[in-house]
C-alpha cells in the first residue's frame, strides 16, 4: 500500500514531529472568528500560515494520547491501520511549514492535501469503535478501562471534529468553486437556517420510517419561546443563526432523527394497546445566552441507573464501517454512538446534551447551544500532566463504600425493557 | 468550657483512636435492614453492639479527611469548635467498647450518651458553613480550593446524615417512650406516608408564604403515575413506602418547600405584567427501579452556565446558626445549601437530585429516589487512597484548553437577572 511504503520511508520522523507540535497547546477559535473571516475577505495565504501549524499541533496533541491507550488495543489492527492514517496525514501536512505561501501553487497544492487527509480519515469513528470491539472480545470490560476509553474518545473524537471543522472551512472557501448545494454558505455555516424548520424535517423523515414498519407514528408538538433582550445588538441575534445552523447541519439534524426513531419506538411500544398516541413534545427557548432545544416522549422511560450507559462508548453498539458510506448524510441515525458524539458536538461550541427520564413515564433530551457567536469558542482537549494523569490511575477502592448489586439490579432492569 | 477540660484531659488519646478506627471501611446498611430491624423485635443489645463499633468508624473515616484540609480552614475558630465536638463525641462512644452489653444500665447510658451526641452535633451544618465563610472572607475562593471544599463537604455532610440516622434510630426505638408526634414511627421511618400529599402540603405552605409578600402565588398540577408492574411482589411496593417517607420527612418536604417558594418568586416576578400565573407542575412517577418526583416551575429558567454553581457550598449564601431553631422544621427553606444538601439526602440511599433548565423559559428539578427498599443502600464516604489523592491534586492546567471567558459572562448574566 502507497502510505505503508511512505511510512517505511518517512515513519522515522513521526515520533520526532509528534513531539515537536505536541509542545504547543492548540489555539481554540470562536464561531465569530470563523464567521468574519469567511464572510470577509478571506485571505487564503493567512488560512494557509494558521492552518499549517495549527493541525499538526492539534493533530500531535491527540496522538500523545493515543501513545498511552492500553498495549492491548493498541495492538489491533484497527488501532496500527488509524495511527497509519494519522502519521502520514501529520508529515503530508508539516511538509508546508518550509514551502513559499506567496507561491500560488502551494497553496493549491495545500487544499489538495487537506482534501486528501480529510477523505483518508472519513472512517476514523468507525475504526475506533471497530478496534475497541476487538479488545472487548479479546479481554472484556472493567470500569477502570471503559473510564479510561470513555475519556480518550471524548477527547480523540473531539479532535476530530475540531481539526475536520478547519479543513473543511479552508476547503470549501478556497477550493475556487461555490458549494453547489449552498451557494450561499460560508465554507459548512449557512446563515439562513431555521431551528424549528430542521427540527420538522428530522420528525417527517423519522415518521415516514416509523410508519413503514409499525404503520403507525406519534404526532409532534412544536412551541418556541423567544425572550426578548432590552438593548440587544442586531448582529447578535443574527450572530445566534450561524451557530445554530452550523450545530444544526453537523449534530441536531442527525440527533432529532436519532432521538425521533428512538422516541417514536418507544411510544408505539408502549403504548400498543392504546387508540392514541402521545405527541412527542419539542420546546425551543432562545435566552440571552443559551439556546435550548428539548425534546420529550412519553416512551415509558429509563432508569436513573442506565442512563450513563447511553453515553458509554465500551457499553453501546458500535458503528460498523459498512454502514458509513450510506450514513453520511445521517452519521448518527442507527449508531450506538448516538449520544456521545452528539454531546461532543454539542461541547465543542460550550453547549450541551442532557438527557433526564423518568422511569414510567418517558424521556427527555435537553440541547444546550450558546446563543452569541462570541461565546462559542471552540472546546479543544490539551495533552498535558493532567491529561497524563487521567491515564496513568491504577485500579482503586472506590472513595464511596457500597456492596455492589449489579446482578440484582441487571435482574430488574430486564423486567423493566 | 466543660469539653475544654475534657479534652485538656482526654485530647491525647484522640489520634490513637481516630487512627484505630479509620483503618474500618463502614458498613452500610439498606432501608431493608433498618425497617426489619426497627419493626420485628429489636433487639438493644444487638443495635448497642453494632452502633459502638460503627459510630467510631463512621466518625474517624470522616475525621481522617478533616485533617487533610487546608490549614487556613482548620485554624478558624468555627473548625475548632467543629473538631472539639467530632473528637469527645469520639472519645464518648469508643468508652463503651469494654463495657458490658447484658448490663440493663449500660445500655441506658448508651442511648443517653446518644442523645447528648446529637444534641452536641445539632450545629455542625452552620458551623462548618461559617468557617468557609470566614476561610472565603480572609483568602478569596480559587477554582481548586472550591473544588476540594466541594469534595470535603459532600463527603463531611453525607457521613453526618448517615450518623444522625443510625442515632436517631436506636434512640427512638430504645428510649422506652412512644414517639407521641408520631406512635406509628419505626424509629423516624413513618409507613403511613403520601409522596402527593407531602408535596401539596409544601406547596400550602409556600402558597400562604408567596402571597403574604407578592398578594398573589401560582396554581399546582400534580399528576401521578404508576407503571403496573406483572408479578411485583406485595411487599416491595409497601418498601416503596417506607423509602419515600423517610427521605420525605427529611428533604423532600423541605426540598419541595425550598422548590415552590423559588419557584413562585420567580414566576410572579417573570409573569408581573399577566393577568394569570403559569402553575408550578408536578409529575410523580412510580417504577420498577425509580420513584422520580419532577417539580417545573415557568420562571424564566437559569442560563446552563450557573447551574453548577447553585451545588457549590463555596459560592452559595451559607446558612447562620442564628436560624437554626426556628427552621428546625424545613432546614432548608432560605439555606443557601439548599440544594447542595438536598442532593445528598437523595444521594444517601442511591438516588439523585437533579436540575434542569431552560433560559427564557423556567426550571426542573427532578428528585430521583430507589422504588425498592432492598436496593436503598446507604452511600458512604471511606477515607482510603483514592480519597487521599482528592485532597493532594496541585494546581494544575485544565485538560481542556480554552480562553478565560468570565468577565464576559458576568456581564451577560447581570443582563439575564
Amino acid at each position: 500500500m502507497k502510505f505503508a511504503q511512505f511510512l517505511l520511508k518517512n515513519g522515522a520522523g513521526i515520533p520526532k514531529q509528534v513531539e515537536r507540535f505536541a509542545k504547543f497547546s492548540p489555539s481554540p477559535l470562536s464561531m465569530k472568528q470563523f464567521i468574519d473571516f469567511g464572510s470577509a475577505n478571506a485571505c487564503e495565504k493567512t488560512s494557509f500560515v494558521f492552518l499549517r501549524q495549527e493541525l499538526p499541533v492539534r493533530l500531535a496533541n491527540i496522538m500523545k494520547e493515543i501513545d498511552f491507550l492500553p498495549d492491548k488495543l493498541l495492538g489491533t489492527p484497527s488501532l496500527k491501520l488509524l495511527i497509519s492514517w494519522y502519521s502520514q496525514s501529520l508529515l503530508e501536512i508539516v511538509d508546508f511549514l518550509e514551502k513559499d505561501p506567496d507561491n500560488k501553487d502551494v497553496l493549491t497544492n495545500f487544499t489538495q492535501t487537506l482534501v486528501n487527509v480529510r477523505n483518508r480519515h472519513n472512517n476514523v469513528v468507525p475504526t475506533m469503535a471497530q478496534g475497541v470491539v476487538e479488545y472487548k472480545e479479546a479481554f472484556g470490560v472493567d470500569p477502570v478501562t471503559n473510564q479510561n476509553v470513555q475519556y480518550f474518545l471524548d477527547r480523540f473524537y473531539m479532535s476530530r471534529i475540531s481539526t475536520r471543522m478547519l479543513m473543511n472551512q479552508h476547503t470549501l472557501i478556497f477550493e475556487g468553486s461555490v458549494n453547489p448545494a449552498h451557494p450561499k454558505h460560508i465554507g459548512s455555516i449557512d446563515p439562513s437556517c431555521d431551528v424549528v424548520e430542521v427540527v420538522k424535517d428530522a420528525y417527517e423523515t423519522s415518521k415516514m420510517l416509523c410508519e413503514q414498519y409499525y404503520l403507525t407514528s406519534p404526532d409532534m408538538e412544536i412551541t418556541e419561546v423567544n425572550c426578548t433582550v432590552p438593548n440587544k445588538p442586531e448582529n447578535q441575534t443574527y450572530c445566534i443563526l450561524f451557530v445554530t445552523t452550523f450545530l444544526f447541519a453537523h449534530f441536531c439534524n442527525p440527533l432529532c432523527m436519532f432521538f425521533c426513531q428512538n422516541a417514536m419506538r418507544a411510544t408505539v411500544e408502549t403504548h400498543e394497546t392504546a387508540l392514541t398516541l402521545p405527541p412527542i413534545k419539542v420546546r425551543v427557548s432562545l435566552g440571552t445566552e443559551d439556546l435550548t432545544i428539548k425534546m420529550s416522549d412519553r416512551g415509558g422511560g429509563v432508569p436513573l441507573r442506565k442512563i450513563e450507559r447511553l453515553f458509554s462508548y465500551m457499553y453501546s453498539t458500535a458503528p460498523s464501517p459498512v454502514h458509513i458510506d450510506n450514513s453520511r448524510n445521517a452519521p448518527l441515525a442507527g449508531f450506538g454512538y448516538g449520544l456521545p458524539i452528539s454531546r461532543l458536538y454539542a461541547k465543542y461550541f460550550q453547549g450541551d446534551l442532557q438527557l433526564y427520564s423518568m422511569e414510567g413515564y418517558g424521556t427527555s433530551a435537553v440541547i444546550y447551544l450558546k446563543a452569541l457567536s462570541s461565546e462559542s469558542v471552540e472546546r479543544l482537549p490539551v495533552f498535558n500532566k493532567s491529561a497524563l494523569r487521567h491515564y496513568q490511575t491504577s485500579i482503586e477502592a472506590d472513595d464511596w463504600c457500597m456492596p455492589s448489586k449489579d446482578p440484582k439490579k441487571l435482574g430488574n432492569s430486564k423486567r423493566t425493557l
